[in-house]
């Protein structure tokens, strides 16, 4: 079983995102744990260092999966 | 059953995202298609139709995750 985290801002490019890879992924294989990072702000650096600049990302193991383009990590910052 | 199609160009970018999506994917709700832009170049402008702008990238229905940055549409063209 893969773990999986979709890190996302919430803004409309995530959720849509969000709700296209959750409807896909088979939960038989990956386990996929959301992280907000408008609100979890302490989750940036997490996210900043597994390699994920934008968001909506996923990240399986250590493999970034930039999707679309919601907001760079910078802006969430400020 | 949802239908999807995988739109690549072969790049290393491609091949690492395809690898992990197709990796994730519950094939009991989505059927994916791979589709090598660099050698159905016939299939660019239908790509282009759906509103991909670069590969690697995912269509489900009609919407369009880019994921990550391999090449640009127009580059396959010239």
């Amino acid at each position: 079983m893969k773990n999986a985290t979709f890190y996302h801002a919430g803004c409309p490019v995530c959720v849509n995102a969000e709700e296209e890879i959750l409807n896909l992924v088979d939960p038989r294989k990956v386990r996929v744990h959301t992280v907000h990072l408008g609100q979890s702000t302490d989750q940036i650096p997490v996210a900043e260092g597994l390699g994920v600049q934008s968001v909506p990302a996923l990240v399986i193991d250590d493999n970034v999966l930039h999707i679309n383009f919601g907001a760079a990590l910078e802006d969430l910052k400020s």
